[in-house]
């Protein structure tokens, strides 16, 4: 199959289209039913305003259809052959429709419908992203009501230094998802726009109806103008990657804390041994293999935002082929990232919290505020109690009974407010997967 | 003055001092009302809570606002012995009121207390970056209104494209601010829960409440877990300059295209020559250093992200201090982004459109695309069309009118929708200037 | 076949698999023979210090030999049931040599091995970027020498400067890279030490000889101390990463320059039409996409230190899993870089240089510098004839004549140094590849 | 004092003024010293060539001699209404000699000065580096040496795995440091040519002796053509951030392990109080402000070569004001590096060993590796003594005696290789301090 803007002269040399098509045809079958789905809303409205006849509409419909099966049946087979997915689609219409088939492309550029084709792809892959990050809060607020009243110790400075709980450490990563998703959602109503009709990045002179498209694709509303909406390609793809890299970065610390935690050193959790891994040399260890993975890859996933600006920057306005790797930096970044909630969600409900962790003798000192606040409550003031406990513990005489801890504020040990923090995260996550 | 918190030892070393203070007390006076803000709502709460008498919150709140009136009429002096704004304002109260003073740190630690008046003052920039972002969007829009019938050449790929117009290129960058509001807004949101309560990252026994807090200080709700709140410092900071780089973004691809078009081989625009720089050697030159300037600036502010994730990351939870150079990170950037946008409300209302731009034969070729469209619409197929209009330039015989241009579709040359689009950048900065 | 060291004991889930694997086995091919190479020298170094027989030492020469020769003949195949092809080499070896083939993981770890594999590959991959960057810069020095005497605008601030010639803006890049080359050479410099021996990092009991291994690898000497020849991991890929980064900085620049030149704005140069791609809706376009792709692959590999910091930062001493993905982020980079070096060297020579281009009335100007320096040469100083000047351009009076210009100084256009240039050029290849 | 450039008319704005000149002023002090400098190597060769009289050049000399001799005396006052101390320099020589002042900018641009006098002042900094960084080696040698026998625990994946020693781990950060300033004398190599007589960055009509100016500034070679020399502004900053980003990584490292080995569930290493900080709240805390901030400090340096690239990606050949901002990036980098460097310097000789670390229980498995290496001593194959011990471990049978330990191959806690890596160190030191 030859490139149908050749103009006839298959002169551009193999070589130069193996390095421009790169790895371009590995994420065509994302995009092909999107395509797809783009070329109906396309050929419903150029019949709309005249540009074809109805019946060439349904003709071209009825063809693009097939396709759509074809794809959603898995039996649609990408033609290597193809300069890429578009012009096979394209072809294919040629083919069966004749010069109605070369009417498809009318009023639109291969700019605008990439452009659409990848917004459209995005929005899926927005909700799925969504869909796993709603299990994996489930499963942490879950393990944070099991666990509310099993205490560990709080570290600031790698020192040990107030009374945490299980409970508190599991639903911080659970509210610290409802920011993430939030800030997903954001980025979601910001893609969300029509960007078809925008054509090679200066519109057409065909008369158009740029919100037909936007109605027949369920855009909330269009990227009206054609300059911007052009440089929505690139942006669109930054604003995900930093939804994602700041997502990322929870499930990155997250994970650091588990292995962390796993250390004979501090000994708090354990995983079954199917879980783990263990040496070529060291019979002895349980490596936390996939919580190292997985805070590497969601590291890998947090340089995103900076790769795609480092592609995209000091190009000015205007189409510029430089866009075509956006797909390579993302799209695997995307499958990458929902691998990472996937193994969380399936390992993470095994996790074996470790009894009576605070009987050791150096936690004592987790509790020299609660000693203080005792001494304020009784009457001294905060400075004074504050010298009077350091004194004692300099002097080892210390004393403190974990069983009198009593947090009662929102937010702290004893108050968890997981309903609260539940409630605000499926208000965001109704409209994501809305 | 020496730290509140030595227990009566002046062990530290002065160099230790200077090393761990840095640059931080720079950073100190933007924060101080903030601090104060803070102690204000705190000390409301405590004694609605009845930690202090409500005797004892008067007189501190007395004093609370004696220093805030100084620091608004900016005759609040930092003091350089103090180690930092937090403890200065604190010993205020502790020498005027005795041990009344010193009970403003009861139930708060320096972690929450830093990181709320971090917060509050994060809102506040946000608001003057909001409201210099409106200011340079109806610029833009007024420049697109003024100059919608000004044509200029579309490009793609740095090759001549299209027909274009100035209106459509001002208010491709208006419309782009539309998207880099709402993500600011977004962040704003996310940001705009409060911290006040968590003390140390794992909450506190006194029995605070953190709703009365959240009230007296506006937040639209709380950010609930105490570890995750503390998660929010070095978090905050990333979300706002995530959405700093993306509105940087934009403003440095302006400045970019403006650059190239007041290069003679373009020859766009020009500019009144107070808004130009000459060149050491070479008297001819009007060099556009402002627009290479908010250009790098910009450029640096899009590192931001990627700096404040290599300041955080691989971090387990838990304060670090390394949180500390946040501060030096943002700040100084929050204050260039502000002068970006000044600059550019400043300068760009003295832009000079030149005229006849497309008489110049190498922009001939613009119109094939419209000649091609012609054909289409007089019943040939697009695929034809494009043969037949290629073959003709190929053959040195293509002609077109530019007079014929008729462009109408939303977002076209011929309709620019600056309403809508002033519409939606409306509904957002009202939000966000609320 | 399973993990040998899984002590008979097959826990490990499949999805736990699946995820920890990830991409790796789509890097092994390219390990294979090097860990062949490193298995060689560990076993004769083995027999040197008596830890195996003579004889044992040369039955699993004589296996290894044969397995290298079959990766060489690319008859081997990687078995997909392996964990990955170092357990496989050594499941080969223990199949057919029984427990002769166990003893070849004597007083080695896995991670010392693939520490090992990763070095050898690195080393060798440098070389191969060094012959092409040797042959690219053959043709630039080349394409200098041809065009020495085409004079071009010379450019500051996208404005109009001095007089440039074609030559100049060849060898400039040509002289690029030479830094770029011995920064390469220096990197390879730390890259080529020894690590085998350092065992996980700690060393091990076994009186093993690492300066035997070392020489019988070639390697100039040995990352000494075991935890550093650890850290060496990542280090090593972090180095190659910024010394390629620098390199694509040089060619993304020029592709840059190319794209520039190719706009009709400029019209500097051209490519035949096979060299260039169309628009599918503008046939009059001839777009560079190979230039444009070599400028964003270009960029993509000047991301890449930076996406390793992130994955190895804030990691304490030690072996962490996370290193496994240095290879997916490092290996298709540097297959990246090497294709855009041959595709430049393959299109680089068909570059057609415009004639008559200052011949256009707007590069009248680029000489004002020269006129000035004449009046210098008349005893003038250079402040006085620098306003002169300028009061002529402002007057309309300037007049100058090209045919005058004489530069002679070193690296001016009328003196390239190409000779130089190579000169250092060749010091530093020869070096690097030999 | 008036831009000499203008021409007489003082039209620019003084806001456009501020936002140009930015925080450029800040760092003209650091520059101060290389100007004259470099404006004395000029004046030389510009006599030499006949450019100038010998007269005139001694006049010049003097006064520049005598700048020279208040800038040393910390006499030199810069103007705050000079453009920039470069304007300011040259005013003084047109103030003190006339005409004869006004020629030391004869065949000069402000480009190829600023080039040069950041070349400069970066090669004193490099050596000022390489100074710290060799009494930062010699302590880390030391501290190696005197705690050779003083065993700790060795960890892969943050799991207890092999024995260590302090002898160990503190030379494997001097190793590091090896590496790291071998690519810093590369990087010192790159960048020590000189770029003066490049001009605007096409060189110059006059006949200038650019190997007349290399030998009176010492450089070792030129970066021969003009073009080149202009795009090694951006590039020298961009190689030495790199080569600092190493180093501070290597930084980074180590004080991460130091603030995990200073936290009470490791307990290996303590500091004098002076050395940490205390809590605002929690009265037992040691908190290691220091190293959570050397390591925040390297961990922003880090940032810098991706910062730098951001700046300059993008831009075409020539000149760009952009490149101004590299000084804001680099300089103050470079200060928090030496800083970094010093309170390391400081601190570390203080640093106090635990005894007793491997008597905990949990420390036993360390040695499972040496009874697999014993059982193979004796004759069993590595794969089946592993099984071995593997099941004695999972059947709590695991003894060893610590005493047993025997290291001795290069590079094991048993034999260090200290003189070696010294050796190895001092080579380059040697070169870099030359």
């Amino acid at each position: 199959m030859k490139k149908i803007w050749q103009k006839d002269k298959t002169l551009t040399n193999q070589l130069v289209n193996k390095f421009t098509v790169g790895k371009d045809l590995d994420f065509d079958d994302r995009l092909a039913k999107y395509d797809v789905i783009g070329s109906l809303a396309h050929c419903k409205m150029l019949a709309e305003v005249g540009l074809i006849s109805a019946e060439e509409s349904q003709e071209l419909q009825s063809v693009l259809n097939e396709i759509l099966k074809e794809i959603e049946n898995n039996s649609f087979k990408i033609d290597p052959e193809a300069e890429d997915i578009h012009s096979q689609i394209e072809s294919i219409l040629i083919e069966k429709l004749g010069s109605t088939g070369k009417k498809i492309h009318t009023a639109r550029s291969r700019n605008d419908q990439v452009l659409l084709n990848i917004k459209l792809y995005l929005l899926d892959e927005i909700r799925e992203i969504g869909e796993l990050t709603d299990e994996l809060f489930q499963i942490l607020i879950q393990l944070a009501s099991q666990n509310k009243d099993h205490l560990m110790p709080g570290y600031t400075h790698f020192q040990i230094a107030m009374p945490s709980s299980f409970g508190l450490w599991f639903s911080a990563y659970a509210e610290a998802l409802v920011d993430d998703l939030d800030l997903l959602l954001s980025v979601k109503n910001i893609i969300n726009k029509n960007p078809l009709g925008s054509a090679a990045g200066y519109g057409s002179s065909f008369p158009i109806d740029r919100k037909s498209t936007s109605y027949h694709l369920n855009f909330k509303t269009l990227n009206y103008n054609s300059i911007y909406a052009q440089m929505t390609r690139g942006k669109s793809e930054k604003l995900l990657a930093s939804s994602m890299s700041v997502l990322a970065g929870t499930l990155s610390r997250f994970s650091y804390d588990v292995c962390l935690y796993l250390s004979q050193n501090f000994n708090f959790i354990s995983f079954p041994k199917e879980f783990t891994t263990g040496s070529s040399i060291m019979p002895h260890k349980k490596n936390p293999d996939i919580f190292e993975l997985v805070r590497a890859r969601c590291n890998r996933i947090q340089a995103l935002p900076n790769e795609l600006i480092l592609l995209t920057n000091n190009l000015p306005s205007g189409y510029h082929r430089d866009m075509q790797l956006s797909k390579e930096i993302l799209f695997p970044a995307i499958d990458s990232l929902k691998e990472c909630l996937e193994i969380l969600i399936y390992t993470l409900p095994n996790i074996e919290i470790k009894e009576g962790i605070l009987d050791d003798e150096k936690y004592k000192y987790l509790f020299s505020v609660e000693k203080i606040n005792e001494e304020v409550k009784n009457g001294n003031s905060f400075r004074d109690a504050y010298v009077k406990v350091g004194n004692a513990i300099e002097n080892n005489e210390f004393e403190y009974d974990a069983k009198d801890l009593n947090h009662t504020h929102q937010g702290s040990i004893g108050n968890l407010c997981l309903e609260e923090i539940t409630h605000h995260f499926h208000k965001i996550s109704s409209k994501l997967l809305a």
